[in-house]
């Protein structure tokens, strides 16, 4: 198809294309004149991850050469890729990392052991987690690592059905693009259930009282 | 305790202090001698309160105006008052609501009805829901919802754990400051969690294969 038709399917302009060739982040169509690129269906996939990795994932444009390049790579294996797409989506708690972190971190790391995790104890998911657990201590709230075991079943179940439905897709380029989109977009899911679940569960155990536990 | 005394406790410096106090967030001290004031461990909880809203909910003044004023008034249920606290933490997927929100809105109310779950179905967080499904759709995976009910369940089990945390703190000025530390925090708890999970997912059903699915 030529650059007019591939900018309708995707709904990127003509310019955003160009630019994106530019960059290096989608090949160049393939020459069938002097003036004219002829594009594939491997062009439609890829500006649909590029789009995802930009407006979903928020990446720079750099970031987004880094992930098209692992794609790209043949000699990485899918669940590689998959990591180096999905690292950078990590939301962080921002918050200066106290004296705990490295006590946090060994208890990330232990929590991953004593789970069976094959998920690595320095990447940036475990170290948001350590972060997120020096935050709660710092706060007076140490006590709601209680709850971390509960919470990590909650994200077994989840992860197990996001896995599910990526493993549904074949393609090795639109299996990214998903999970690009299932990690940033399920984060929201899965906040916003909660929220209503917790108007629930609040409800049962304050709505009936007329007043609140008081001492002000 | 004087102001000095206040701040030392707290970790709030003296002319924030004073700020809070003539932005109506912190009630004045009461006083002593026409230059003094004495402050007493409702300030202290207060203050914990305020900056859990402002730090940790990222609110602004006016936001956290409106959540303490909450507090204050005796005739609102406990319940009120947490949604009131936490309305304005539900993260949101920014996106131009598409032409399938009403659709989006109604499937939400379905699965809160379905579930028997006491949650206001035109919150800001069904809202956010509504508009995150909207946005899986627009980006083709609209077959991502196949999987809502296995957030469900996920959000479920960890609410529940939320508030028998909360629960256990007596308090009702603690109480709101507990639910929005734990709704920020467990947020970024359980995404790193996930994330882990899916590491040991993606392992386990992409690690052993050398390739991936490949059809670029």
């Amino acid at each position: 198809m030529r650059i007019g038709e591939l900018s309708r399917r995707t709904g990127v302009s003509v310019p955003t294309i160009k630019f994106y060739v530019r960059e290096g982040l989608l090949p160049a169509g393939e020459l069938t004149s002097p003036n004219q690129a002829s594009y594939g269906e491997t062009h439609v996939q890829r500006l649909r991850l590029i789009r995802a990795l930009l407006d979903v994932g928020g990446l720079s444009v750099a970031g987004v050469r880094g992930v098209v390049t692992a794609v790209d790579d043949a000699e990485q294996p899918v669940h590689k890729v998959l990591g180096a797409a999905t690292d950078p989506l990590v939301p962080r708690y921002e918050r200066e990392p106290g004296d705990g972190i490295e006590e946090a971190r060994k208890r990330v790391a232990g929590l991953i052991a004593a789970r069976g995790w094959h998920a690595d104890p320095s990447s940036p998911a475990a170290d948001a987690l350590a972060v997120a657990i020096v935050a709660l201590d710092d706060l007076g709230h140490g006590r709601f690592v209680e709850v971390l075991d509960t919470y990590a079943d909650a994200a077994e179940g989840v992860a197990r059905a996001d896995l599910d439905y990526v493993a549904r897709h074949v393609a090795r380029e639109e299996l990214v693009e998903s999970a690009v989109v299932g990690t940033v977009l399920g984060d929201a899911i899965f906040s916003s259930l909660r929220r209503l679940a917790h108007m629930d569960a609040s409800d049962s155990t304050f709505g009936r009282t007329a007043r609140g536990g008081g001492a002000e």
